[in-house]
């Protein structure tokens, strides 16, 4: 395993999403000492089975498990998220004050919930307005270019049809600790399964790869290498 | 770039299919010390402009230029091959016989010449019975998995679409060679411009990733790290 | 749930495809009456761990379990089998031997093993000819034409991308003996966890859905209601 | 057919959108007992033909032929639409404000409209945010989730393409009365052949299916059913 | 109307493929003066309905009412077409002895008769070797290289999906004798109504675009202008 | 080559879009006498490397020496654009005013600029909402419907995937101003090497088509055509 350390910058649109989508990843990498940042666009205001403060408590406990920073960026709040210039530019400040090493967003398709795909979105929008120096309203600012912006599915039914070549990452050694992440969100289990649903997930995305358990990440655009070495390993065991 | 050297063993259906498609790729592995086999699937016996033996000359002085071994497998012969389970046996024992690191082959899309679609498709199918022990008719040769089956686009047309996080390889210091490479089929630049062709695909390829040139490999599935430091470098130019 | 018993006929490639694709569908089926016929087109001979006749034992054990009855279709073994007109007729000639309501095939997906592929395209084509009653070779049997022509997919990564309506089979009461059946393939769980594999993949079907464990199927056409009351129930949980 | 009667809130954007769209459906769930609910998200405003009265007069009158309610949604007028977090949440009111079993909207092609599209994507949001108990601008009315959410594409250009397992509706016995509430629409028939459009696109559906006439329904999501026995008559003639 | 006349060769698998997948078009032509040589792959020998010799009768009575000649390949018969090195090739040959401007064939989406798909694959590759000069098997014909190669699309259920830019002939002027065309196939008509089915289809297709029955073609490549004066006109109706 | 002369409205979101992007095209079309207006939605006020009045400047520059008029529309500005009912009325507004015989405009693929995506979209409305007669807010402006309504891509990424039927323009008279042209501006070329990656493209698309440089045009519909006379040259090269 390569000793380098990174630097992340993950987006959430609510207060549980970055822990389902990704949270055995963020383990794996904290693990290593990589720094972790998180930046959730909401505090989960519509859900039913909580209130705001309960929800950031949640997140912020998570966090302290994930060895992670958190902030939450007023955005509008739960449902009332928007793709605009204003909030492409909120997104695109955050990454150059961190200066990450790699960008986490979720995945953009459809057929999940509407803030998700706005997340996914502002962070599309937001790492390119990072890196575009003349733009007035971030001069007070440096621009920054990440290295890797990848994105994650927080459902199965998000996760992008057809992408040969994801990246599965193996999260095996971290899976206990993964779902104590998880369930810091007790407010969000009363209701619906989501722990189990996402050790299915890793279960299926690990049995399938040779190992017990991974978490999957999108390519957002093609890599560039000098020699076939430098490829991570494919995966091809059925 | 790593040091570690690897063993390739490269399909194509034609006698200049590998050197148009993937020649670049190929020098730039070799001048590392990678081992290169080529595995030609016919003489060009279709061809309008050489006799057999004339291509199967080309072929083999390309070869030498690209410091590789050759060998043409009989399938039946230009415009005559055939998805059948004898042919993907064929290829099956080339591999188990020479045990490659990576196997690259066309692509399978439609829009190319049929040969090189049939030669994808015997290439995925014999990677498969390549793994298989219990096959009679391999028996005489011990089962091998390759640990990356890549596919290359012989023509811009038959680039698969929309296919994110394709591996884009670094061909800069190599063009001047592979130009010569590809010169070394003057029977089939007689009547098409293909070595501009290339060379103006792998120039657009190249920039785009912020380098001079550039040869694409499409993956034929995922791929599994440790940790995000694994990954090799992303484009993000445009 | 309905009371009408149906007919099925149910094709694989090799002697597990069947259980692990769609075994707790057989059993649901079979618990209410439904009378199921397997029919394997081949005995698995180029599998590295088994011989033939251990194969096919197993498939009779998983086969009496499921309380289905099976047969063997001679088609070139494993590993040989081939698109022609002889095996399209070949299949046809089953279809109206048996005259089944629900054809049962594999989906026809390229990234999973060829066999797959082709016998999805064997059971495609010998659904029309089944039905043509001019057909020379078939002029023994009487046409038949199938009430319901569904595919299963065998493994995760051959589920057919973005298709939106497919049909998921509660199987929650019928899963521990789901695994008994698959279990019978003692021979092909040395190396591989398919088991496990299947089960992951069940259990995160049944999630989404918000039962224990459902197994999916594929519609290759339309449905035709005369009122939205008779449409099945929407899965809408996540 | 079903006894069982449904309550169905169906969203257009356009005062003749649903009569053209989902007309005969709507009819031969009248017919047999279902609550039919029309909510028009404008009045036709930047029609070339009528003025806004006219428009609301003619879809007035097609709901009375349907045996419908019909209200006009405020979310600013023709080709005045926009996806807000306001106009998600007045959709949402609307249905919890209703409690459907049956929600239709348009589909969300790109070829159309873009109001079409636009009402398409708050449907989508809003059946989402009418589940949401904890949303405090929709606190006063209880959460709300249908049973099924289904849409249907006015034009044939934005059928969605590629979609397998679509619902036809049988509207053969409705088709003299579904050609009578699209005549409603006299203003808009003057330069347009509406009428003959669908038509000729119900009849071709229907015959494809074996029926006189139909209209199809494309489905959100999958389906979950306890036994095959519970499917909807696949079509299978061409 | 362009004066130029045009050479057509059009192949269908069965005897009444042509007439109903784009016998306006060529009746359209052939009012031009344009030459339409049909090339049938089968005499309908496993249809329910007629004997070969009926079927070939049929045939022959449709062309005459075309202004076309007709002819029948031997490729092994209905239901028992391949794609074959020697089918690829019997089509070429005919490609050299008819010299065409214009070569149309089926498309090849995967839903419709297998026999469909066949000679599309068939004549994508007969074209292709066509041009090759040095072909043993077809040395005794020059080459040649058509200019236009078009797809029609024999049933709707086979149109291929998302195809922006395709190209809609107008026939309205030839409707009333192209159903005498397809009424020659009376053999057919008894069990399917596929003249109501094909005029529905048509209707749509004509009403879409202004005007009252068109057939759609679908390019296999793409266009080369040196002005948009160059271009045909565009369907900019709904 | 056609003697009749078009009026072209050409919208891009930023001061070189639409010279990067078909500016080739536009040189061909103003060389026969056609009359080019530019609409530029910004002044690039993000941009890294100059003030908004350089970028002005340069873009007044090229249209002198593109032939063609120039306007800027205010948006919002860089980086700041939105789709919003005020936005598409803009747009529709410059559309009734120049009534062109051809749109073009960027093509929406996500993998790009999000204002090239924004103005793809606002052409999509605006051209619409510029043939409604209706509304209110362009009531001084008679209704106006285009001819054409076509597409360029800025970037190669951008160009849509597997769009068959696409239209390549013979720009090779042309190249040499193409790159007078782009090289107005002169801010954005000096840590971008823009003009070789768009020849490299236009080398290729034209190596492909048999032409020395070509630039793409994407159909947004279908076309309608009285006789296959009225085609445009079809691409068969490689």
């Amino acid at each position: 395993m390569s000793e380098s350390k990174l630097r992340f910058l993950v987006f959430g649109a609510h207060p549980d999403d970055i822990e389902f989508g990704c949270g055995g990843i963020l383990l794996a990498e904290a693990s290593r000492g990589s720094e972790i940042a998180l930046c959730v666009c909401s505090r989960g205001e519509a859900g039913s089975n909580a209130a705001p403060n309960e929800r950031e408590a949640e997140a912020r406990e998570a966090a302290k498990l994930l060895g992670a920073t958190i902030e939450f960026l007023e955005l509008g709040g739960d449902c009332h998220l928007q793709i605009s210039p204003a909030n492409n530019i909120a997104v695109a400040r955050r990454i150059r004050a961190l200066r990450p090493d790699v960008l986490l967003a979720p995945v953009a398709s459809l057929d999940q919930h509407p803030d998700h795909v706005i997340v996914s979105h502002l962070c599309r929008n937001g790492a390119r307005l990072a890196r575009y120096a003349g733009l007035a309203a971030l001069r007070e600012l440096p621009a920054h270019a990440v290295q890797h912006h990848l994105e994650y599915a927080i459902t199965p039914g998000s996760e992008p049809p057809d992408h040969r070549g994801k990246i599965r990452v193996d999260i095996s050694a971290h899976c206990v600790r993964w779902v104590e992440v998880m369930e810091c969100h007790q407010t969000q289990l009363r209701t619906r399964r989501y722990v189990e649903l996402q050790t299915a997930r890793a279960r299926l995305l690990g049995l399938e790869a040779g190992v017990e358990y991974a978490q999957a990440l999108y390519a957002t655009g093609d890599f560039l290498i000098q020699s076939l070495a430098d490829l991570p390993a494919s995966v091809r065991i059925f």
